[in-house]
C-alpha cells in the first residue's frame, strides 16, 4: 500500500479524494476479491465494501477503516485496520468457518482532514450525517463540490441519504487502529482494547496587549501580549499536567506586529483538551480560565477566549469492551484498557450499533509522520483478537 | 507635513525613496529657504543641507533629523529635529544673531528601515559607510540599486565618497528627537537631555521539539517547542526585569506545524536587548543561556542562540551632554538625563563628531503609530534649548 504515494511529497501522502487514493483503493478492491473471496460495492457515500454472506440474512459484523493519509504522514494509520478485516476474510475463508452473521469490511472514504474541510466523510454518511445540502455545499480548491467528489469516488450523491445504515442491518462495529500514542509501546503491550473515544473542546485565545517601542519601552511599562500569550501556554499545561486523564495543547499561535523591535501588541491562540471523561473537561476548562484572570490581572491585557468546536466524549459499549478483554485472557495475550486520544470512523458507527476498537503499539508512539511504524507481529496479534471477537459475537442473538 | 501620506495607509507613510518622500523633501527646501534664509544643496548621500554662513569660516554646528516615516507611523519622529533645526535658523535670522560658526540643517536620507534593507542611510554616507559597492549590490524588490535611488533623490553615487565629512569641517552635532518611550511624559518633564545611545545585541533561538499527536500523546512524554518557548519569553523578560537599564524583548515567534492537532515540533524566536552599558548586555546574555541550559535540561529539547547583530552602546561626548545641562538650569527648564533606547543619526555622527540629542516627551511613550504626538510647547521648549546649545556652542574654541 506505502507504493501508493505521491513522490513529490515527503513522507506517505494519499490525500482523499485524490487519485492515489482511487488508485489504493482499486487495488483494497482487487484484494477483497481475490485473497477473500469477498462481494464488493460502492454505497451511496462512496465507501468501500466488501460482503461475506453468513449462513442466515442476519444483520452484519462490521469491520473497517480507512486508507487515506494525511500529508507527509505514516503507512499504518487506518491502513493496518482495513488489511486486518480482509485477512479476517481471508482466513475463515480459507479454514472454512462460515459466520451467522454476515461480515462486511469497509474502506471509509475520506477519514482524514479533506480538501471538503471535514473529515470522516464516509462513516458520517453511513450513519446518516451527510445531507444533500452538505454535499452541494462543501467545495474544494478548485471549486468541485463534495457530491462531485463522491460521485468521482463510485458513490452516488443522488441517493447519499440511502447510505445510511441502522442497528437493524448491522450487529456490531469493531475497528483495529495503530494507537498513535506511546502507551502501549513504552509498556511493551501487544494489544489495546478501548474503552471509548475523548471528547474534545477546541477554542481561540485572544490576548490584546499595547505594541510598543522595544527599544525605549521600560519592561515596567509593558503590555507585552507575548509574554502574556507565553503564560497561557503554561497555565494549559500547568492544568493538564495537574489533572488525570486529559491532555490540552496550544498548537497554533501567531503575533502582530511580529517584528523585532516591537513589543507585540496582540497574541492568538489556538487550544484544545481532550478526555474521556466530559467532568474533567469541564474542570479543566474552569481551572483554565482562572489561570486567564490572574494573568489578565497581573498584565493588565485582555484575553478573549472563544470555543470553536465542543464534542463529546463516546463511551463504548460495555459489554463490548467486556467481550474483546475476555477474547484476550482465553488467548493469553497481555492487553490494557485505554482511551482513544485521536478521532475515528468509530465515533460516527458508535451511534448506530455496539462498538469496539482494538489497538496495536506505535513505535515510539509516533503517527502522522513517516516514522510511523508497528510491528507486523502486533497488527498479526490484532488480526487475531479481531477474529476472535468476531467470532465471539456471532453466537450471541443480541449484544 | 503630515499632508504627505499615502492616503490608502492608515497613520501616517512617508516610506523613503517613495514619491511622498520627495514631496515633502521640496516642501522642507522651500521652508529652508523661505523662513530662514538657508542656502540649500544635496550632498552625494542625498542628504538635504540648508546652510547659514557663520562669521568665519569655521567648520559648521551641524543640526538636523529625518522625515522619512514607517509604515503606519506618526507625525514626529524625526519631523520634530528637523523643523526645530529650520526654526533656529529662521530665529536667528530674525533676531539678527550671527554666529561664528556656519550653522547647518540636515534632512538626512532614509533613517527608518528602507526598501534596501538598511536604515540611517543618509548619516552613513556623511560618516563615509556607503562605499560604491554597497550602493551597486544593495536592491529593493523593483531591482532597483540603492545608487539609482539616491540618484533619484538628487544625490550623486559616483561621488558618494567626498560625501564623507570630518572633524575638520563639522564643529559638532546636534539632534532634537521626540523621545519614542514614556519617561519624559510619565513624570511630566519637559526636556531629555540623552547620556548615549544603547547597544542592541539581537539573536535568533530555535527550539527543537518533537512534534507529535495532540490528542494521543500524554503529557508526560511530551518534548512541545511552543511550552519550551513560553519558557524561554518569560525567562528574557525576568533576566531584564532582573537588571537596571536594559529592556528585551521576543518580538517575533513562528512555530511548526502550527496547526490545532499537532504538538509544535520546532519554534523560532527574535530577541533583542538594548542597554547603554556594555557590560549589562553581557550579563543578561549570561544569564539568559543559563535560563536556557535550564529549559534544555528540564524540557529535553534543544535550543540554539545565534546572535545575528550586536551593536554597541554609543556613549555621548560627557561635555556636550554638561552643556546642554547647564542651558536647561540657565532657561530654568526642567530636564532628565536618560538613555535613547532606539537608534538615530546621530549613533553615527558621534563617530566623527562632539554630539548630542535633545528629547521632547511622547505622549504615552507612543511612537511609530497614528497615536504618536509630542506637545507643541514642549517641541518649542526643545528649539529653546537646542539654540541656545548652540550660542554657547559658538563661544568655544574647540569641544
Amino acid at each position: 500500500m506505502s507504493d501508493f504515494t505521491l513522490p513529490e511529497e515527503s513522507g506517505y501522502t494519499r490525500i482523499s479524494f485524490s487519485l492515489m487514493d482511487k488508485q489504493a483503493r482499486k487495488h483494497i478492491a482487487l484484494l477483497m476479491e481475490d485473497e477473500a473471496k469477498l462481494t464488493i460495492r460502492i454505497d451511496p457515500a462512496g465507501n468501500l465494501i466488501g460482503r461475506r454472506e453468513g449462513r442466515n440474512q442476519e444483520p452484519a459484523i462490521l469491520v473497517g477503516s480507512h486508507i487515506d493519509t494525511v500529508r507527509g504522514g505514516g503507512r499504518f494509520d487506518g491502513i493496518a485496520g482495513v488489511i486486518a478485516g480482509i485477512e479476517v476474510g481471508r482466513r475463515f475463508e480459507e479454514e472454512g468457518i462460515r459466520t451467522i452473521h454476515p461480515l462486511e469490511v469497509a474502506v471509509f472514504l475520506a477519514e482524514e482532514p479533506s480538501p471538503f474541510g471535514i473529515s470522516t466523510i464516509g462513516s458520517r454518511g453511513m450513519v446518516g450525517k451527510l445531507s444533500p445540502d452538505l454535499l452541494s455545499s462543501l467545495r474544494d480548491n478548485e471549486g468541485r463540490t463534495l457530491g462531485m467528489a463522491i460521485r468521482e469516488m463510485g458513490g452516488d450523491p443522488e441517493r447519499i441519504t440511502e447510505a445510511k445504515r441502522s442497528s437493524g442491518d448491522i450487529f456490531s462495529f469493531l475497528e483495529v487502529h495503530i494507537e498513535q500514542g506511546p502507551l502501549l509501546s513504552s509498556r511493551g503491550i501487544p494489544i489495546g482494547v478501548v474503552t471509548g473515544i475523548v471528547g474534545i473542546v477546541r477554542g481561540e485565545i485572544e490576548v490584546v496587549g499595547r505594541n510598543d517601542h522595544a527599544g525605549t519601552t521600560p519592561m515596567w511599562d509593558r503590555k507585552d501580549a507575548l509574554a502574556a500569550g507565553a503564560e497561557v501556554v503554561l497555565a494549559l499545561e500547568g492544568v493538564c499536567k495537574g489533572l488525570d486523564g486529559i491532555v490540552g495543547t496550544i498548537g497554533k499561535i501567531e503575533i502582530s506586529p511580529n517584528s523585532l523591535n516591537v513589543i507585540p501588541g496582540t497574541a492568538t491562540l489556538g487550544m484544545e483538551i481532550r478526555s474521556l471523561q466530559k467532568s474533567l473537561l469541564n474542570q479543566a476548562i474552569s481551572l483554565f480560565k482562572d489561570e486567564l484572570d490572574r494573568i489578565v490581572k497581573r498584565r493588565k491585557v485582555t484575553i478573549n477566549l472563544k470555543t470553536k468546536l465542543s464534542s463529546k466524549p463516546v463511551i463504548f459499549n460495555s459489554k463490548m469492551v467486556g467481550r474483546i478483554v475476555r477474547v484476550c485472557e482465553k488467548l493469553n495475550i497481555p492487553y490494557l484498557e485505554l482511551p482513544s486520544g485521536a478521532g475515528h470512523d468509530a465515533n460516527h458507527l458508535a451511534e448506530i450499533t455496539p462498538t469496539g476498537m482494538i489497538f496495536v503499539p506505535s513505535k515510539d508512539g509516533r503517527s502522522h509522520c513517516p516514522e510511523e511504524w508497528s510491528e507486523f507481529e502486533n497488527i498479526g496479534l490484532g488480526v487475531e483478537v479481531l477474529a476472535n471477537t468476531i467470532i465471539e459475537l456471532d453466537k450471541e442473538e443480541a449484544l
